[in-house]
């Protein structure tokens, strides 16, 4: 078993994606790379964030999922390689793990950012000098402890918490649009009492659905997704148009 | 052999194809998945038909094809597990098989869609918890007959047929222009006496070609595609744009 | 080992990619198929050049690549097997290779345009008929000297040298930008001396630089790429959207 899941803001149109694949079959010609996702929007660590937290978990024990999504591209921004409950992830140390770690118990481990698994770096691409290597190691048997030190001190990704207003009120806001039009918030479920109003644009949400199926044509609804957070639905329409609601 | 390829309309910037990937290959992690397209436009099933149509006769026997491209998302519409031919197909009940069942003899079994093949579904995402654990189980072995009781009633899609018109015409529509501006009609080669003329916006057609390469440029001419039906082609340029054309 | 890299401008949402990945399975079922790209513009050989010669290299001895971007589709252009270094190539002869070649004793061989690997063509798709069966026989270990006669002539995709101006003046072009808004040009780190300046608009480049982290905010720096050309980039922006600058 050694399957390597990609999730990168590297779109589709570069050299880029066809360079990690590239090096970690190189490395490892018997991995089983899979796409999640190369069309996070650059930078967009929230949103790679929110991709890894729905999908990692179906994937079969000892799977490793590589993100390589980096404002810091680059820079000396560690590299992480983490074991979370069954599963194994190499990305930076910016936070995209943010929604992994505290579902497990999580443990990573860390090098300087220039010390390459494979060779010293003169003109870096982190991705390839870094982050590939990492991963095909990883596919290969060898346990993270070996690519570096034990860290505890994870850099937090911070994706802020409702804001408490007057009179029993919450001030969320919209971490992401999906391609359907949901609206990812970033309240949890925990975060509502049993009888709630959600005021979107003009909108008003007063429903938390288990399914799309009930709700009447055009009514928006909230729904629990599996990131975690809340999102809000328009049967069969983009909750987005019909709110005009953005991150 | 444990081919499954993928057809939705996920697009590629969530988790959704993650989701479905993973589960797959938590149930089955040997499946080679091959993507055929996350592109279709959401909830266009005669694009997801058209796509599976022109493609899926070129894999292996034994392959699964699963498309999950669904208006009805959430809704009661059952789910079809299919063989036709060498391959096997995991889709939603709503035509996006009809251009594939008319080819073979084919069979198709479905359940009730609350059914999971894995679990009872609270929170239902039917990709995740019904198409994606069914396409599994064919990929190991598990013939369709086991994934529910037989079915002939399926949904038509209803691609419509060209309408005759006065003195010897027919009018018919786009179905897709596709990435190339070619014009994809609900013409079949069979509706077409030997000589004929498309009128499409002011261009007319009046050529069957069997390739590009003899047409002259900026000439727009018929061909016949893999999907059965007749495309509006320009060479080195589109169709869709030469004639401002669309579906 | 029979990994097979797909580079191809056939777009994510039709079946053109889907029917040359069932071509490939279908000929050598244990083929491993991995996208390079299929987001090359409409015929832009320069781009799926410089896609393909930043990536091939870091791929595992043996693995064949099949790049599919042509604006001759359809026509009587030659098909080519090659042998560069210790990978192999299937590709028309527009030059796609022309930055593969000069790296290492590369060798072709080709066929007239019409002879399929299988079986007579009379209404052509030469990705699916002949590119998609000449990759897969080279993953079976067929080796290219059998798909074709041995060429040297070569066409050539002539991707122009800079131009020399008056008083030590160079005028370049950009060949193009990718997805983070770099600019990748047509000079060579050889032709620039060791001090010098590049107009992009109204900025000035005069630093080559071998990483993003030492660069001041939005400064923007020389870079040399993988693709042996250089890149102006702009530290954590888009040196694009910069600059104006486009192809």
């Amino acid at each position: 078993m050694s399957i390597v899941t990609l999730t990168t803001d590297f779109g589709l149109s570069d050299h880029y994606v066809g360079v990690v694949k590239g090096v970690i079959l190189g490395s490892n010609p018997d991995a089983r790379l899979v796409d999640l996702s190369h069309a996070v929007e650059p930078f967009d660590v929230v949103g790679a964030c929110l991709t890894l937290a729905a999908s990692y978990s179906y994937f079969p024990a000892g799977t490793v999922h590589l993100v390589v999504v980096d404002p810091g591209v680059g820079s000396s921004r560690r590299p992480i390689a983490a074991r979370a409950g069954s599963w194994l992830f190499v990305a930076p140390d910016n936070g995209v793990l943010e929604l992994v770690y505290p579902r497990h118990r999580a443990a990573a481990w860390s090098r300087a950012a220039n010390h390459s698994a494979l060779q010293p770096i003169s003109n870096p691409f982190h991705a390839r000098d870094i982050f590939a290597p990492a991963a095909a190691l990883l596919s290969k048997g060898t346990p993270p402890e070996r690519l570096g030190d034990p860290i505890d001190d994870f850099a937090r990704l911070g994706i802020p918490r409702p804001r408490p207003l007057a009179s029993r009120r919450l001030e969320g806001i919209v971490l992401k649009v999906d391609r359907f039009g949901n609206l990812i918030t970033n309240f949890r479920q925990d975060d509502l009492p049993t009888r709630f109003t959600i005021t979107v644009g003009e909108a008003l949400v007063q429903t938390l659905r288990h399914s799309y199926a009930p709700a009447a044509p055009r009514e928006i609804f909230a729904l629990s997704g599996r990131s975690g957070y809340l999102e809000n639905s328009l049967n069969q329409g983009s909750a987005a148009e019909a709110t005009s609601a953005s991150p």
